[in-house]
């Protein structure tokens, strides 16, 4: 793995080579993106069946386009039994640390008889997108449905799109029985996307949409935001390992190889103030990557997005961590709390050399639906937040307005709107 | 006013004329911002200049970019010194009631040393966005800056357009700098939004751009949107008014007139279950129009989007309230705290006779920027939420690690991510 002194240019550089993963930099599918939300949006379920036809080759229609009872037990009969086992232990942790995230409503009562407040309710309807393909991953069917059923959510619509003979995965149906998903739709890519923002005779229109997908599913998302909410448009998995000489190399290499064997856009960082580390990392790389079952995916991905970076002091590495902004960071420092406290920018941040970060992944509770691609600077893992809304409360009593009538007629007369003006003095003068 | 039955093909007919004003429909222009965006990318200032020169007639140059001390020393000796009192008392209200919206950073720690949590963290830098032309709102600023201030945001940065002389209106200086802006540029349009979203020599790219503006700036936040974060597009202003027998007209038609006033794409809805009130109403709405100054907008809105429903009772009114989701709802009913309960989807709700809309715009402490057109169904109001991010905090011992590490192992196995599983095992197994 290649090792580079961090210095302002090799950050600048970096930065500019992560970035061009972004699903921003995708204008091209955009066209073919709008065409189909389009066509969804005209022709409704017929355009659905079409492009499940197309893309999937799978013979979708009205009467089987939701997943059965019969079809969701013969998944319990086919999963392995330990892994009903672990998905039921990480969710009683999932559900544990988000439901630590649920706001009250709340209100203030004042003088005179004002009340002012936020009054909290769940989203009604949710679609929850789970990508298909070979790669199955049932903990991302955990980590987008929880938050959504803590929330209160009553209505939560789970879309995957089928295999050409017309099935789920196993474990993918029962995670989202697990999780508690309501009704799973056998229709994935943009048009799963399109028909959860417009409705079709068969999918619901939702509230939000939610969960990863590949560029088409991604711009998808993009385009419907206003019409419905969409959570964070996801990019490729990203880990960044903060270390001092304290380190164990071994842990960190191993960690670091944990995300980039998720494709060949993940990235894996190392950032140190030590290059005795730095070398050892690199030489456990090495070892792990010839014994590892996705070496060629791994490969790929360190030699475009993995670095070994050496700073000059804690300081400099603490201020490119927070540039980088990472979705996965790892302090493993002499005290990590105290490295922590200075970090700004970070999706999910793991602790210490046993908080290896799978163990986010699967198991813990937080959300691993993380803020990639930099984002974390301002958008925060996938929470209850999610799934609420709030609205303000605004209440007073004659004496409370009549208060202060002036000042509102006053500030609305400077706007220059009169009939604003109007409103407040109608209750107090003759007008 | 037009008065009608209110029914479900009522309702369907009204909602599809409400959701035609959404900027998600004017796709027309998507092309023209995407322009206007890669200019600025690519020429940064020399694109912003230009495009000032050429929208708003200004010379900006990097020189006068930036509203100076001067400007503003000159703008406080211009307001009228009961403007300047008002925004005072304004903003200790809108301060007062963001700051309870503060959330903390928390953390719960378990058996065997394991610490999760959540860090809250301030955005570092947001952009304010606050139009130009002739209708100046100093109450727009105030709602768009305090919560970013409240929530901890270092840096805000305002642009607003100059007029063809360079100069911004000397309420909205005087506003910016009582709600604390740090620094002002002249610059408006879609060309700001990419300024603050791309960075230019002049102006510094931030993390979230917030704020109203017409069709091109909606469009190009939206473009935006994930190379920075956004506030939720805003669409044109909404009231609507629940209310049965024991209403005052005169004060329900005054209210209603407030926000038709706004602009002629602007909806008031009288949704009432007495006959008697709905006649009222309407003549009351007939007296106050002739004889307000905006009289020519208040036609046009009312002619558009206005409309006074007939509920055949309480229960179908408040589901249509549902349905409607509206920016601001008023309930005017024998128990509005009751009806409230009932209200899942607005953006503000004001309750009984004496919670005048105008309150919430101008003085109340809640925020005035709110869902449009029908997202309050899954956006809400801009908040002190707006301006942070939450890190999710993951420490685990030793101990707590190996308890639990086969079931991490089993799971990664299950989604064949061998080197997921491989960063656990290495801690507790020969590898």
């Amino acid at each position: 793995m290649r090792i580079l002194d961090l210095n302002k240019e090799t950050t600048s550089n970096i930065l500019e080579s992560l970035l061009k993963r972004s699903p921003n930099s995708y204008g091209e599918y955009e066209s073919r993106v709008a065409a189909i939300i389009e066509e969804v949006r005209k022709n409704r379920d017929a355009a659905v069946f079409s492009y499940t036809k197309q893309f999937d080759r799978a013979e979708i229609n009205a009467d089987n386009i939701v997943v059965t009872d019969e079809e969701i037990n013969e998944a319990y009969a086919t999963v392995a039994p330990e892994l009903l086992d672990v998905i039921r232990k990480s969710l009683v942790n999932i559900r544990a640390f988000h439901s630590k995230q649920l706001q009250n409503s709340w209100f203030t009562s004042g003088e005179n008889g004002t009340i002012l407040g936020q009054k909290v309710t769940p989203l009604d309807k949710v679609g929850v997108y789970v990508p298909g393909g070979k790669a199955v991953y049932p903990s991302s069917v955990l980590m987008n449905v929880v938050p959504a059923k803590v929330a209160g959510v009553p209505h939560i619509y789970m879309t995957t799109p089928p295999g050409a003979d017309g099935k789920i995965a196993a474990s993918t149906l029962v995670a989202a029985k697990e999780a508690g998903v309501d009704t799973i739709y056998k229709v994935g890519g943009a048009q799963a996307i399109a028909a959860l923002a417009f409705g079709t005779e068969s999918i619901p229109k939702v509230d939000k949409i939610v969960g990863p997908g590949n560029i088409y599913v991604a711009l998808a998302k993009k385009a419907v935001f206003g019409h419905v909410s969409i959570d964070s448009i996801a990019g490729p998995s990203e880990i960044l390992v903060l270390a001092d000489e304290t380190a164990n190399p071994e842990y960190v290499a191993a960690d670091l190889l944990s995300q980039a064997e998720h494709d060949e856009m993940a990235s894996a960082i190392l950032i140190t103030t030590s290059r005795a580390l730095a070398d050892q990392v690199s030489k456990e790389i090495d070892y792990f990557v010839a014994r590892l079952s996705r070496k060629t995916i791994i490969e790929k991905s360190l030699e475009n997005y993995g670095y070994i970076l050496i700073a000059p002091d804690m300081e400099t590495a603490i201020d490119t961590v927070n540039e980088i902004a990472s979705e996965h960071l790892e302090i493993v420092t002499k005290n990590p709390f105290d490295t922590m406290t200075r970090v700004k920018n970070a999706g999910a941040i793991f602790l210490g050399e046993y908080s290896s970060e799978p163990l986010g992944d699967y198991f813990a509770g937080p959300n691993h639906v993380l803020p990639t691609n930099g984002t974390a600077k301002f958008f925060s893992a996938l929470s209850v937040d999610d799934f609420i809304k709030k609205s303000s409360i605004i209440s007073y009593s004659r004496e409370a307005l009549e208060d202060v009538y002036r000042d509102i007629v006053q500030f609305a007369e400077c706007e220059q709107l009169t009939a604003h003006a109007n409103s407040i003095k109608v209750r107090f003068e003759d007008v």
